[in-house]
């Protein structure tokens, strides 16, 4: 189905680039991708091309495409709109695999000369590179070292998670919730306008994909519905594919006409379309981070009931409520184990139903551990959603006479006592961790939350800022498993 | 309708203090909240009570209430529940106007030990003290410099805002919540199990309370629904109130029995009484802060149309999509403005249709101050959304050879020029100021947000991490203002 795989692999992998449009001096996007795939400390060989020649970050500038001495596996054009063509004809020429093309200034121009520029890049494209673009940022690639300008810092570890946009900007975005959420990309492909390789054909190519575990997208409009969500249907039968979709208001569809010159289509149809192919629908980008980040951690089942664990009763009460909506129950828990439990837990102001009140915030870490063990006995339990309100230490460094918070939060036994928890437990756990004191004056507790947080992400377990983040997220997974299921009859 | 206003506001303002349960050492609810009224720097008299007597934080403990040597005008009750109904009728004897029982142990354990202390401390409250609890934290008044524990370092600096809250832990968390915000309370008031003040006539209390002007509610269960009802109605015609409705769930209904001895009640029951008072229903305390910031800052009015003002597209159409759900348009700038704000933006990639898309998020901030007075002459808008992208500055670092991130934002510009913008566009603008990288390597750029939020605070505009947020937070004004219109006639 995918017209050439294997070509589209070599995009992914070349050994040699060349970089079309880079200036000696300046900030220009040339520049910008090339010192960035340095930095990311990509190992093929990179040939920057300036027709006046010299030297660039210590490289050698060829004054054209021809002049460089070897073959290209891939291309990166940033040169002006109207020289693009011509560009793209000598890297096809050169024997390029394919190319992204960085520049702007096409079909999102909405004008005669924009329309024509994107015709002419069809035109070479048809005679055999494949191109992503124009007006895009093209591919992040961890695995081969290829990356985004701005995406010089991007982590080189990979993961299971694809993320297919017509976005740049979106895809940067989503790379750096990504990092601290703990997951990592095999493919980050921004399309733009979308002249050649676009949705549907690389969706079918994440699809084949052995790296590509769950695939994100962001989708301002597609080019041909009908084939569109035939992939798509396909598609999520194997991977859970979760899309976020712009430009379904009147005000974002014209957003969308100038943004990548794409239709952005009717609420209602898109809503049903995603919703037959089982695709995770996700409301911001937030949304399908955290989404992407439990798909990565949590085994795929349909979870149905839940412990909630946590310090306040509010908040348990709120924690309910939050999983009722997104359809998972928190039942009263086993008499001999709500029993034990209440054995251990701090009095009075606890509470050993479910969800299950430590009483305050400041319960041992180990005690939440025995906790969720004994709740794990529970067959009605299928996971634990642990509320940590570590924050809530800084208002003790006064009376505890303490320098400053880190003294007084248990930080390492957090950590240790959950990954054994989690280890053992049988059953997964997730954790919000909010922070609600983000005043100028408590950078310190910032700290603590983010050393918490990769602590835990390292040790397995999933953190959401919010409960509400963490529910939907796995409410999320258990309907992708059950429809799934049920469409595999 | 209050029972006896003046005498509540002596529990809000009291000259002189006795807290009962007060031990030397460790960190007991009684010495923690004599800490932390301390530390907020209360001025009046403070009288710990133990009947072994010495000494706590320089104070002299009394023996008894009736060896204070004055009469008291309030009193904090943390010693435990079975001496509590004796504690309370010394100081009804001593004249306090009120108490505030922070003590746990009474009907939410829900035996009956516990209801019959509760059914003892509302026939003493019946002899003419006014009780607040037990099991709450009770009252934080920056004004008179009472507070709760931990709560030690809340600000004294005041505000328009009231939380009446069932719940301690969440009342600590909505002030955590509103100090990096940049709003400020008149009364916060946690009132626990309730029973003698609660809901209803502390919310008659608060109606005519000159110095609050938005009313926050945590709201569990009430105790006579229809008198709630009534006075809720008649006070959201007056002031915006804002509920978070905990327990509508069954299991949360269960929770929400252990944690203040409340009946939860029926989702479809609460969600229309609330809507026919036209009160602003939260789903999350995250949402009441919003909600509540936005009241605080924003002229309260029925907006309509608005601009939607960042870079990066897919941002502008997400903002376009999430304002009509939240039924707002961002209608097409009028023509003479389009050619006017298109002429200063950065070319290409920007559109000055509205999403005004500015190309990328390091256009400077004069640029999106002119756009903003620009667009503030058409008769359409109502109001500006700013997308501010800050972090994006970090992966500049490089390039640019800079130090770090604090070296290339031109946060000073940003604050000035906004400022600027803020005082003579003529009409509101919005920031959301999201932070992606949260990274633990990235804690300046933290650091850099959290300085623009206070300048930018400070300069009257109100801040919201998402788009989403801000948005939502708007059209509830928008939905208030337009009902009590209707509702006005």
């Amino acid at each position: 189905m995918v017209r050439n795989f294997e070509q589209i692999n070599r995009m992914f992998n070349p050994q040699s680039i060349a970089v079309l449009g880079v200036s000696a001096q300046g900030f220009g996007f040339g520049r910008g991708i090339l010192h960035s795939i340095m930095s990311v400390g990509y190992e093929g060989r990179l040939y920057p091309v300036n027709p006046k020649g010299g030297e660039v970050f210590g490289l050698e500038m060829h004054p054209s495409v021809e002049a460089i001495p070897e073959d290209i596996d891939f291309a990166i054009i940033a040169v002006p709109a109207p020289a693009v063509p011509a560009a793209l004809e000598e890297c096809r020429k050169k024997g390029a695999a394919g190319a992204e093309i960085i520049s702007s200034g096409f079909s999102e121009l909405a004008n005669e000369q924009g329309e024509e520029l994107d015709r002419q890049i069809r035109e070479i494209a048809a005679k055999g590179i494949r191109v992503l673009g124009p007006n895009c940022f093209g591919i992040y690639c961890p695995k081969s070292g290829l990356t985004m300008a701005p995406g010089g810092d991007f982590p080189r570890k990979t993961g299971p998670v694809a993320l297919l946009s017509q976005s740049g900007g979106l895809s940067i975005d989503f790379v750096s919730m990504a990092r601290w959420r703990g997951f990592n990309f095999s493919k980050v492909v921004s399309f733009g306008n979308g002249c050649d390789l676009r949705e549907t054909e690389m969706l079918e190519y994440l699809r084949h994909d052995p790296d590509t575990q769950v695939i994100c997208m962001y989708v301002e409009g597609v080019e041909d519905g009908r084939e569109f969500f035939r992939v798509l249907r396909q598609t999520a039968l194997e991977k859970p594919v979760i899309i976020l979709k712009g430009g379904l208001s009147e005000s974002g569809g014209r957003a969308v006409a100038s943004h990548t010159a794409s239709m952005g289509g009717s609420d209602k149809i898109w809503k049903a379309a995603l919703n037959q192919c089982n695709v995770v629908v996700a409301e911001t980008l937030k949304d399908m981070a955290d989404a992407a980040l439990a798909f990565t951690f949590l085994p795929r089942k349909a979870y149905k009931g839940m412990t909630i664990v946590g310090g306040g009763g509010a908040l348990g009460v709120h924690g309910a409520d939050m999983a009722e909506l997104a359809g998972l129950a928190t039942p009263l828990l086993r008499e001999d184990l709500r029993e034990q439990i209440h054995a251990i837990l701090p009095k009075p102001g606890s509470s050993a139903n479910n969800p299950v009140d430590i009483a305050n915030p400041f319960t041992p870490p180990r005690i939440i551990k025995e906790t969720v063990m004994l709740a794990s006995q529970d067959e009605a339990i299928d996971l634990h959603l642990i509320i940590q309100l570590l924050y809530m230490y800084k208002a003790n460094v006064g009376i505890m006479n303490a320098k400053d918070v880190t003294e007084i939060i248990p930080l390492q036994d957090f950590i240790s006592e959950y990954r054994k928890a989690h280890e053992k437990a049988g059953k997964p756990i997730v954790l919000a961790l909010p922070n609600n004191r983000q005043e100028r004056e408590s950078m310190e507790v910032e700290g603590i939350i983010r050393e918490a947080r990769y602590g835990l992400t390292e040790a397995g377990i999933p953190i959401f800022d919010q409960v509400k983040d963490a529910l939907q997220a796995v409410a999320a997974i258990s309907r992708y498993t059950e429809r799934r299921q049920a469409m595999l009859g």
